[in-house]
């Protein structure tokens, strides 16, 4: 068990916008919610998950919802607990830990803020490594964990709790929750043992986090050779820098979904289009995918490597588009049904872009 | 505390049928549960709220869904089980007894059933005395009662329970999650103490709707002076005779949408059109509103008396309409903003239908 320094929290949140890949909601708003937590109730204390009791309860939390929309509704806090008491106590158990569902976006940070509000540590795993719109798109999925029973909660008082039989009928039942309820909300899912962790989580993910968002800062501070120690740690790639020149962005079903089109800076004959749902899912060029779901692909400042969010994009913007492989811990039988291309309803197979760079 | 006997089972499903007014599912379905739950555990007893102890849990449950839907999707029985123990267990709390939510259509029957197969009561009172198309359109919002904390429940072990703090966010919520579990679910809300159920309920509403299909059933064999006792118990009155020119129905939203329009069996010249969502509406002649939520609007087929559901209206039907004012208990502040023509987005005001009668 260790505690979380200011600086580390910085990193974090940095890492997160990145890993957020486009969606994932905004982690700026979540590294102030940690900031207070701290402020209010003390540090907050990570741990891994061989250092808790086996059969204790790891509960998660997160922000559901279309990250257009949470941009502009400040989350209270309190439905976050308000969604962790109900499912506690419709499980008649109290959380040893709390978990990130997703370590990418403003859901890093949110279970952290809840954590220490609540006196407990924070588990250094999560379920993807990275963002994803929808909540079986886990390795939990992969590994026969069931997302529900969860809860669904706002800070009005209005609460849900669900059992579903498979987490694509989760997913359903918290979509059309949300959409009566705000779409921005809090939600507690994939209630698990300590053995469930330390069997299906992705380990490690908080501190990965950290190191991606300490190496970016250095390429944000323009320190020598932080790109390459950046694009190294990560095993990423480069793919294309263009500027924009058309953006369709849209929040529909309870999602933002959106294309944007990339015209690039030295070669104005080639342009690239990137699919968004919540997250960047696709790129194309000339039609063809180069990037794809479950890589992350992720937009960033030409000049300043802010990573940029599907809410932040502009016309006119000249963005890096860098491609990322997505945890190991994804290369699982199923994991193309659940998470690739077609699982978004497009019609190609998952491409490696890593093929295409050697 | 009396048994329920055959009789009136039969009696009290014909009378549910006509104050369904056309929706509230077919109590057919819910008469043979009755049935066979008598079969397999023993009589059904029914008791007034004055028998039960002042604070006794009661519960309700029911179908909720598109009444063209639960047509065609015959209950399992285990769903309304389901959803009342996820409540019981939710609320920690065993209910004394459960009661209908609405005395109209199949949920007359449905927790007739389950209270058998519980072993315990079922309550002599209920919250419409008519089948109203959602949650929030009861007499016990009028009296301030929550529908929530509720449960909603399939038959493939799919279950929620909510929190909403208000009944129009809890319809909200619940609508929402039966898009996702088939469109004909099991759900238990309003959960009261018998002390409410004294103070808000409509108390006897069982019995009257059995006195209404004794009534009814002496019509339909043709007994001297019949139509004249069924009227004159229920103060209602025949408005119009006329034959099916035009039917438009569609599932939509959750509900069954449509309109009726019927010309007069001896004058073509009038015709009236009868507007519904899962219920009979209102009914108008000349475009003028001749009857209105609440007062209950039946049809009728004209050589038979069979009550007629708007999945069973075809083209060509001859029907008698039937208008029959409301039970009084909805005669409180607020009636017409719950469940006035302006509830169901008519801009019409109320029209009490036996002022044109005199």
């Amino acid at each position: 068990m260790r505690e979380l320094t200011i600086d580390e929290i910085d990193d974090l949140a940095l890492g997160a916008t990145l890993l957020g890949t486009g969606g994932g909601g905004d982690p700026y708003v979540g590294k102030l919610l940690v900031k207070q937590a701290i402020a209010d109730h003390g540090p907050a204390r990570v741990v891994g998950p061989e250092e808790l009791p086996e059969d204790g309860r790891v509960l998660t939390t997160a922000i559901i919802g279309a990250p257009t929309v949470i941009l502009e509704k400040i989350p209270a806090g309190t439905e976050f607990r308000a969604g962790i008491r109900a499912l506690a106590a419709y499980l008649g158990e109290e959380p040893v830990a709390l978990m990130p569902i997703e370590v990418g976006g403003v859901n890093t940070l949110v279970p952290i803020a809840t954590a220490v509000e609540l006196g407990i540590p924070i588990v250094d795993a999560d379920g993807m490594r990275r963002a994803f719109p929808q909540i079986e798109m886990t390795v939990f999925t992969l590994h026969g964990l069931l997302a529900a029973p969860m809860s669904i909660a706002d800070e009005k008082g209005n609460m849900c709790v669900f059992e579903a039989t498979t987490n694509q009928t989760a997913e359903a039942l918290a979509r059309a929750a949300i959409l009566q309820l705000g779409l921005a909300n809090a939600i507690s899912c994939y209630p698990m043992t300590v053995a469930d962790v330390r069997r299906a989580g992705i380990h490690g993910s908080m501190t990965y986090c950290t190191e991606v968002g300490r190496r970016l800062a250095q390429v944000k501070r323009g320190t020598a050779r932080a790109w390459e120690k950046l694009l190294d740690y990560t095993e990423a790639a480069l793919v294309f820098s263009g500027k924009v020149i058309d953006i369709d962005r849209r929040t529909t079903e309870g999602f933002a979904r959106g294309t944007v089109v990339l015209e690039h800076l030295e070669d104005a004959s080639r342009t690239m289009r990137v699919e968004i749902q919540n997250e960047n899912l696709i790129a194309f060029e000339e039609g063809e995918a180069v990037v794809t779901v479950p890589d992350l692909l992720c937009l960033l400042d030409y000049e300043s490597a802010d990573p940029i969010t599907t809410e932040g994009l502009a016309y006119g913007q000249r963005l890096n588009v860098l491609a990322m492989p997505c945890a190991p811990e994804w290369h699982r039988d199923g994991m193309f049904d659940l998470v690739g291309p077609r699982a978004f309803g497009y019609d190609i197979d998952y491409v490696d872009f890593r093929e295409n760079q050697r």
